[in-house]
């Protein structure tokens, strides 16, 4: 049995840190939290989380800063990355080892591989990962299972399919990673220079019922959640392939027309033209409501890991 | 009457949304707030205001975020627009979706009229529009009006002139528009080149006696307030014509011997050249005042959007 | 006796505005606040401390940040100094009368010499220098002292060694002037290009033991305290100069080896390779512990500063 002392103190660094017992009840708390909102205001009070990113990133910023705040936490922004750390030359190990005097949880985007990892060894208190690479971004997986669970009432026995760029896509990987604990199959649809990480497929494999393919249209009718990416122009060397691929990975209402009723598209934001506007309105775009839900998700996961879950 | 029921869950695009009985119930209210600091420090606890600033602006972002935590409610600031979200190409109307997830309110400045109106339309929350364009600046206009009540005592029966860029200069525009609810007597001074936009023009002169000058001299002994505001140098093609245009819109300790001794000089702020540093020690000068007026405005107006003050 | 009413509304702009009874209350004051952290969590609810800093500084910002939001008050922080304010031409002074609406405290860091003392004669609310130019740096001497207090339980009576640039590092000169007050002895170590400033030499020659090197050895096995400071490149016309100069003013484990089994290494951070990686697990190596001294020193200066700790 799952219970809150399980994730105390714990890093969230990969989503195969958690396994589907733990990933239900982090799941359970955003569930609480939402009922009980008023009461977790106060949390967190006397808490306080630094948040570290080396990479641009609005959203996944404001939805920690948010979650910190909404449970009565402080937060503590390190501010753009290209300004003074750097420029003075200090390393990440160092930041850290300055940072974690003033918080109680560090949260770290990076664009470099490990640096999670790395930080994690280093700290004395949590860290979690907010995105590292073209690695993984454990929370933003969370989140996502937490959405189809609240969209489609149960994770167990849907088809998935995930389009778009499943080699550089971080989110894609963690996704993957996350519902390979539950009864789905999955369908990864990507153009073939885009395909997903082979390590990642291979562990995925072995668990649930994956096919890849390069066209999303002959599944798009038993799908019941469409999980969109960008394809982003500078992964193509010759731009006419690029624009081929581009128009044959967009979601649009004659993409709806071919799915189920109730099929859902998701989508991590921000997105382009990858889906068309029109598909907004609809009650299968449930893209703005992950956001929502991506606040309860971290407000449960950073409540689980300070502890203030697991009193007497 | 005026209750503070009318408030909730407006936005505020406009001066022009707001009429006479209004404006005057959202100073008393900033008098109220004044008198009463203490007992408003948690009036928002529990609310979120999301800062949305498309455009660099030091104070009134300050502003905005002063009297939100002032009133014990959270923040969440979007930070500089240069980065994250603009890069990835995400559009305006995408990222107030994303963000009203965060927050009950959301302060937007942006460089293109519309904006504001814009994200009203998109929004399930209250918009406050923080500056759009070179078109209005309604908050501006609120804390303008209730200077001019807290220093003059009144605003009906003042003289008030206007002088500076009244074409580009959304404060103007703004402060013209609010004023003309009141019985005043309103002189716009400016160059040629810079006169009042035609369409405010248009509407403020059915309601108030206004006239344009292209030289302040001959009414300075009539005025109770002269706003003075700053001439830009981009405005000109022809850099002699500007330095021409820019001494003689210039106020200093000569001008102030000209006007009546308890005139106020007010400025939006930031001042560069156009008022002398010779003027700040007197007491016609209120231009830091406004500040702090303008906080107490703001406080004022957060309050009554978000529904604190009409509970039982 | 020192009260903590002699802090009241007082400006932190030089350390030699302190005399030793006041840092001696000062650290005292640190002791408290970490014996007690829980009961000064709330002791500035409803004070706002605005932050400006007109020069890029992640760990003073943080730090201040941090002791700040610890103690229950709020912070306002004006941003990254290359945008709004400076583009639009406003002057310091003009910054501080505005903000000083906002605010009980202000926290300073600029570039220019005697940007402090300015800022303080303007504003009607106390001011500390957070670092100007390569003047002084107050509070950080007083973490300094604090430091090497708590961890070698007495300032008088230790032979300190301050090495590297001694001439522009602002932190050197303060904590010479700092330690002055104390019965200790002072080794000034640097390269000829960068001994300490002549004023500063001046005014503690008369009150301590000052002995000036060029070499540390061989004073090593004598020292209970070294500070390390960075020597930048950019401070030596001839790079062949600067190499020779940045070997032998690194500390490594073979500098350890020399020293005192107890000697405390210290430095102001960021560091970027005068401290070789290998010290930082010795126990000799308390910079990172300094960082967390820092915040309560901080948080001292600010409660008395802010009147909080002399109440009836």
């Amino acid at each position: 049995m799952v219970s809150p002392k399980d994730f105390v103190g714990r890093d969230v660094l990969s989503i195969l840190d958690f396994n589907r017992e733990e990933l239900d009840y982090i799941m359970d708390v955003a569930d609480e939290v939402e009922r009980n909102m008023d009461a977790y205001r106060g949390l967190l009070s006397g808490k306080t989380m630094a948040i570290l990113f080396f990479e641009p990133s609005t959203r996944t910023r404001l939805s920690f800063e948010a979650a910190m705040k909404k449970l009565g936490g402080l937060t503590l922004d390190m501010g753009e990355p290209t300004r003074a750390s750097i420029e003075k030359g200090e390393t990440l190990t160092d930041t850290i080892r300055v940072v974690q005097n003033y918080a109680d949880l560090i949260v770290l985007r990076h664009p470099k591989e490990g640096a999670a990892k790395l930080a994690a060894e280093v700290a004395d208190i949590p860290v979690i990962n907010g995105g590292s690479g073209a690695e993984e971004h454990p929370t933003q997986a969370m989140l996502d299972l937490y959405t189809i669970r609240r969209c489609k009432k149960r994770i167990d026995g849907l088809r998935i399919g995930i389009l778009g760029d499943l080699k550089y896509g971080r989110t894609t990987h963690s996704l993957a990673y996350a519902l390979s604990n539950y009864d789905v199959k999955l369908y990864l649809v990507s153009p073939e220079l885009l395909r997903m990480r082979r390590e990642v497929l291979r562990h995925i494999s072995g668990r649930i019922e994956v096919q890849e393919l390069e066209s999303i249209d002959q599944v798009l009718p038993e799908l019941d959640v469409l999980y969109v990416t960008r394809i982003q122009k500078e992964r193509f060397v010759d731009e006419s392939e690029y624009l081929k691929v581009k128009g044959s990975y967009r979601v649009t209402i004659d993409t709806l027309s071919k799915m189920k009723k109730d099929a859902i598209i998701m989508h991590p934001l921000p997105r382009v033209d990858e889906i068309a506007i029109e598909v907004d309105s609809t009650p299968n775009a449930v893209y703005f409501k992950q956001v929502y839900y991506g606040l309860l998700t971290r407000m449960s996961i950073i409540s689980l890991v300070l502890g203030a879950l697991s009193g007497k």
